[in-house]
């Protein structure tokens, strides 16, 4: 799609269930989409591919893939393959956690926020169902709003960002709700931290059973392909 | 070098004067150091091979070198050849602002600090001097410690960060006293905007000026080969 004399919003753009509903979101807001995935040599990086078909799907403006290779630091499952993916629910944080990835994240969304001079940032992150990440949280999000408007020349000369974490208080079910009743097409998504090549998720870890569970507590079929189809909590 | 029993810290490493006199500033406060630079494919990547040469001298017990290409959003005479860096001293914020640089830099050091189990990050931003640079400033350094603080697992485990910046008062003189005093080899380092290859600055740009007149006024030798010799202010 091309511009418009609409406002511009960077979206941070996973492929998943969240960060799709998000685009959807903001969309419905009147916002111009500029998305922006990170490919940090995930092990699901099929997810990169879904976000590739979402925001081509979602009439994004511009949409750009970030290469930086966080297995350089290691410490997470989805960055590490000596640390296995947990198939059953952990207390704490999980395995799966990346090291200041949110923070990674937005502080490139504001790099391409203040080139575009864009005021807007969205976020898919998730209080609720969020894992235990702690970069998911509302606290968070309001410090590096405040950071980025001390960080930035368009700050300093008056364009203040604005972090939308429209998801923050919702439920996975909540989330499916808002997505299907704008339209989104959840089987373009990706949400599983183990799928394969062709999409087809596992069926069994965190992120699955999350996606699961949502879809049957949201009354909303699930168009997602499983390989192993243990039953939603 | 190998570790030790001593604290580690993340020291974010450049290859310029600022950067490598933190290193040194750092080592002598009992830090074991872990640097990190960032090609971000700035134009004068010849200070990369400047920080290789400078963590080895200053005994790092490691250096890593992150990829990341902020030339994918433009924006800055650093990162966009399309802009000329200027050669005369500009009102405001210059054209050799990157978007966001520093909070990316000091996004990944947070990667890399909570893996390692460091509680200490040292970057080389400096106020007085800063060229107008606003994420050079003590109330965006708060704001970033206080926003690593709800960031991360470690920081929620009650492992918190703290961002030491030891320059950020200081004026390019003290900066080059203070790294005299440390021992530094100044020659290592590389600051021009636009240094060639070889190592040889400019002599012209906003950087190279500074460099100059910091060493003329702090009374200590001049070790940099600059390409053109006008006089410091």
């Amino acid at each position: 799609m091309v511009a418009s004399n609409k406002p511009k919003a960077v979206i941070l753009l996973s492929g998943g269930l969240d960060s799709t509903t998000v685009l959807a979101i903001a969309k419905s807001q009147g916002y111009d989409s500029y998305c922006l995935s990170l490919d940090y040599h995930q092990r699901h990086n099929v997810e990169l591919l879904a976000a590739k078909r979402v925001a081509a799907a979602l009439g994004a403006v511009e949409h750009k893939t970030v290469q930086l290779d966080l297995s350089l630091f290691g410490g997470s499952a989805l960055t590490d393959n000596a640390i296995a993916v947990p198939e059953h629910e952990t207390q704490g944080i999980p395995v799966t956690y990346v090291p200041a990835r949110n923070t990674i994240m937005l502080s490139l969304a504001l790099a391409w926020a203040e080139v575009l001079q864009a005021r807007d940032i969205f976020i898919g992150v998730n209080a609720l169902d969020y894992s235990g990440y702690p970069d998911c949280r509302t606290e968070y999000v309001k410090a590096f709003q405040q950071m980025a408007n001390l960080a930035t020349k368009a700050a300093v000369e008056g364009q203040t960002i604005t972090v939308h974490a429209p998801l923050i208080d919702m439920t996975k079910a909540d989330i499916i709700r808002a997505g299907d009743a704008l339209g989104v097409d959840y089987g373009l998504t990706v949400s599983c931290y183990q799928a394969n090549q062709q999409g087809v998720a596992c069926g069994v870890c965190d992120s699955c059973r999350f996606r699961k569970a949502g879809f049957t507590q949201a009354g909303v079929v699930d168009p997602t392909p499983y390989l192993t189809t243990i039953s939603a909590k």
